[in-house]
């Protein structure tokens, strides 16, 4: 298995014994891995890029969460909005979002 | 935020509008997360490890899938008693478990 240039990872704040509930959960997350997925296939990227749902990652106060491996970037506090811009900076640009980094 | 220097993502089958359900959930994939966070702090890697649970990577009938992070390893039909392996040669020994990988 060949890993994808980009894994974006979204904390939905799903619980290892089943359930969802959290901070992140509660602000939107849903919408957030909705957006990536939508901004991924409008952009044709889905063959490099691949987004996944996670559990907490425990710093729930900097939450929503999402974390992009291989690089290894932390941005917090995402909204909806900010989507469009982390799939056309980082993702597309290759420049990490600076202002939405934790 | 600094990332871990290995990132453990643990398939458990989380759905993205809640639930869990499918194939990793229903192949101990709670054990196998269980596991290794029990192995990490037993070994007291936690300051460099972080282990997370996930939502489907799309490959189901590899499961259950370990991925980790920063070199993009995959691991595939993965049972709890592979983690104390995984992370004895892969995060304690620096090499990657090949007869594991997908």
């Amino acid at each position: 298995m060949v890993s994808p240039k980009y894994h974006i990872f979204v904390c939905t704040s799903c619980r290892i014994n089943g359930g969802q509930k959290g901070f992140c959960y509660s602000k939107e997350a849903v919408s957030i891995i909705q957006r990536f997925m939508e901004e991924i296939d409008d952009r044709d990227l889905s063959s490099e890029v691949m987004v996944t749902n996670t559990g907490c990652f425990g710093i729930c106060d900097k939450g929503p969460i999402v974390v992009i491996y291989p690089e290894g970037t932390w941005y917090g506090n995402v909204t909806p909005e900010d989507v469009e811009r982390i799939v056309e900076e980082h993702i597309e640009g290759g420049n990490i979002v600076k202002d939405l980094t934790i």
